[in-house]
């Protein structure tokens, strides 16, 4: 049996592994585009903020382990540039310029996202980067080393561009964020967005929503982002609004797509077409809150859907019932966690739903270091169901949200969860943990 | 309507405020047999580390503030010594010696617990103490306050003593604990058990476990605690061997008592007696993992179980599911946490557990300050329903410990809990949480 795999990060990589610790006699056969496997895309911002560790340290485990130790036949530098399902074969281009193709028993398309580029002018300036795979991050940091960098301009401000907000800031450089939309993280609730923003006012950071990138110039000292008619010096400006599904291979085949145009697979990861699947950053999955499918890249989701792709690439059918929709990040001083539904992602779905936010603190009142946190439960008003949850606050935010990640998975109600037994000592939590005090005034809230 | 609450702690406090709250005519009054009203009992070890703060400072609301604020009939100092259920009468005897009487139309016995204080000589002598009241504190604050208590020997191992033991060590005491068990902490799997026992021989607390308590003796430079054949000279002398439920009362009144000797009670918080509700640690509660009625002091429940009692003293039928039973507690850099059945406990309910302890981090593995850490499930084997959950480590622990309580108020497998989609980044978690590694090497352990 040959399995081949399209891409060789998370879900590549998970799948290539367990392919081949499950069926050691099979082919197991990688194509990366690029040079790098198996690194930690998530840690690049902590990265660049340290000038002693090399960008190299994010790599988990290295190509050769996996060809000399796992025995993985993995072709770095080999862009896989078509699929054809009808005659089980892939075409493609080395890195040097050499055409190379390869027959399928199962094809596994694994070819991640990739960063958002506006169409503006200026985009391929030198001093203008987006962050997304190694490569990026490599350019970025040498960019950085020579000290030279005073200030940056961020567009966007998603939780990558937040992230690098600080990593700039902690290298003692001047960070401008701008972006079109009007609210610092739109699907935050806004108690909770609030906050946020003055974490950023707090480290100097100045942000200027709603305005519109319209382009990037050069003059003599710098760089130069105008946006909604204003004008922003820079000597470096990071890109970041966003990512979007690297699905164009499995399009150009004729797969279906789906939710935000990433490959459309169904809970045993097969794509439209037969011995094909698709894992990771470019395919869809099924929230099961909503029980739609849905586009978002998560690295567990990823190394996830590698795993069950391989079991099911074996014959084993396995579902992945879906994603909760769990993500955390750190911006300054601040941990920002979300599980399950926004508000407005609720409303689409075809929920009333209702929310409430409440001040609270990570530890007993009067324990040393309990700082203020916010917590919030987002509820179907009908049903009472749980729909998503938003926490925010300087300490004992990331891992409490896990909670309700579990919540939404067992699909419990308001009522439900806040007769939940949940850990109580004074340096840990009040005695209601805070997402029992959300829980029970929501329920006040609704009536319920 | 006259509600009348013998105890004045987190269950019936919490009882009373919600009783004036929902019903502002009725008559709330509350007995408390000490002086002091709704501390914070679990913060005493942290007071007592610390020599600025007042042990006061604890109070969470003072006796006033309920009288004059909430309108609540609160008589401190006054301990009820009889209840007579057919008559719908107490009976007691105030601090002062003067007898006073009263009539109620709905009890609620919320008396809490009592330290366990072993029959041996010198168990009363200058110098020897329990800790488990406000005033107890008091005292044991006292003793050290003059800073000539230069050792101390714990007796007991629990969570309390370890707690304790960092408190004492914190003022500079030479801390030994002995207890009568052969195990540092009997309820914990053995993998876990070992790191606790490093951290205490990492910072120079010396125990003994095995070596059954004889008696304590005065010499002429202190104390001198025997056991086991073996003497153990201290200035001061804490005896942590546990606390039972304080249910005579109920006992004397021909009440029903339940598990350990706890008042038994329904899920309306009812005891055998009409109109006689009980709430807190002197009740037992149900396991929401076996279905059985346990008995386990916890906070938490004490709070929730005084609320629930208020509704149901009004004729409002809500229901109190039960517990997981989960408890955390820190010691020195420790954070120790557990959820649901112990394996013995599982064993004991009919189940055939089987458990898998994992070490893993705490952060994701290159990440600045990512730590040790040990996660556990404990599992039924024949229908991977989890029963209990176990932590221990440096950092990410205590609020990591709240996903598994919840899976437990569902109900939810092994192979369950292995779907959730938990929170990732760097700074917070593995890409995969320890917790969902530990699900995943007791599916493979068990065959699942």
């Amino acid at each position: 049996m040959r399995y081949v795999i399209i891409g060789g990060d998370a879900a590549g990589m998970s799948a290539a592994s367990r392919l081949k610790r499950r069926a050691p006699d099979a082919d197991v056969v990688v194509f990366e585009k690029t040079n790098d496997v198996s690194y930690s895309a998530c840690s690049m911002p902590y990265n660049i903020a340290n000038t002693e560790k090399p960008m190299d340290g994010l790599v988990v485990r290295t190509a050769e382990a996996f060809r000399d130790v796992q025995g993985i036949d993995l072709h770095t530098g080999y862009e896989v540039s078509s699929i054809n399902p009808s005659e089980k074969m892939i075409y493609g281009k080395t890195l040097d310029g050499n055409d190379f193709e390869s027959s399928y028993d199962r094809l596994l398309i694994a070819t991640g996202a990739s960063a958002i580029r506006p169409s503006i002018a200026g985009i391929d300036l030198d001093g203008v980067f987006v962050l997304k795979s190694l490569e990026d991050g490599r350019k970025l940091k040498n960019y950085l080393a020579d000290g030279k960098v005073e200030t940056a301009v961020i567009i966007g401000m998603g939780y990558i561009a937040l992230e690098m907000a600080e990593a700039l800031t902690a290298r003692g450089i001047k960070v401008t964020m701008v972006k079109r939309r009007e609210q610092l993280l739109p699907w935050m609730l806004p108690e909770l967005s609030e906050v946020a923003a003055k974490e950023l006012e707090a480290n100097k950071v100045e942000f200027f929503p709603g305005l519109p990138l319209e382009s990037i110039t050069r003059g003599g000292n710098g760089l130069t982002v105008n946006a909604g008619g204003r004008s922003f010096p820079a000597d470096m400006v990071l890109v970041a609004v966003g990512v979007k599904p690297e699905s164009r291979l499995a399009a150009a085949a004729g797969l279906d797509l789906g939710a935000d145009g990433a490959v459309s697979i169904d809970a045993n990861m097969r794509t439209s077409a037969a011995d094909v699947f698709a894992a990771g950053d470019c395919a869809d999955i099924t929230s099961v809150v909503s029980g739609r499918k849905i586009w978002l890249p998560l690295a567990l989701t990823a190394n996830r859907g590698g795993r069950v792709a391989a079991d099911n690439m074996m014959g084993e059918p396995v579902a992945f019932r879906g994603i909760a929709g769990t993500a955390v990040f750190k911006v300054f001083n601040l941990e920002i966690a979300k599980t399950g539904l926004t508000m407005k992602e609720a409303e689409d779905a075809g929920f009333k739903p209702v929310y409430k936010a409440i001040a609270a603190k990570s530890k007993a009142h009067s324990f040393q270091g309990s700082a203020p946190l916010h917590a919030s439960f987002i509820a179907d008003s009908e049903s009472g169901k749980i729909l998503g949850a938003q926490m925010i606050g300087s300490e004992g935010v990331a891992r409490r949200i896990n909670a309700a990640a579990v919540a939404l998975q067992a699909g419990m109600t308001v009522d439900e969860f806040y007769e939940c037994d949940l850990a109580y000592a004074p340096p840990f939590s009040p005695v209601w943990d805070p997402l029992l005090t959300a829980a029970s005034m929501l329920m006040k809230k609704s009536g319920t």
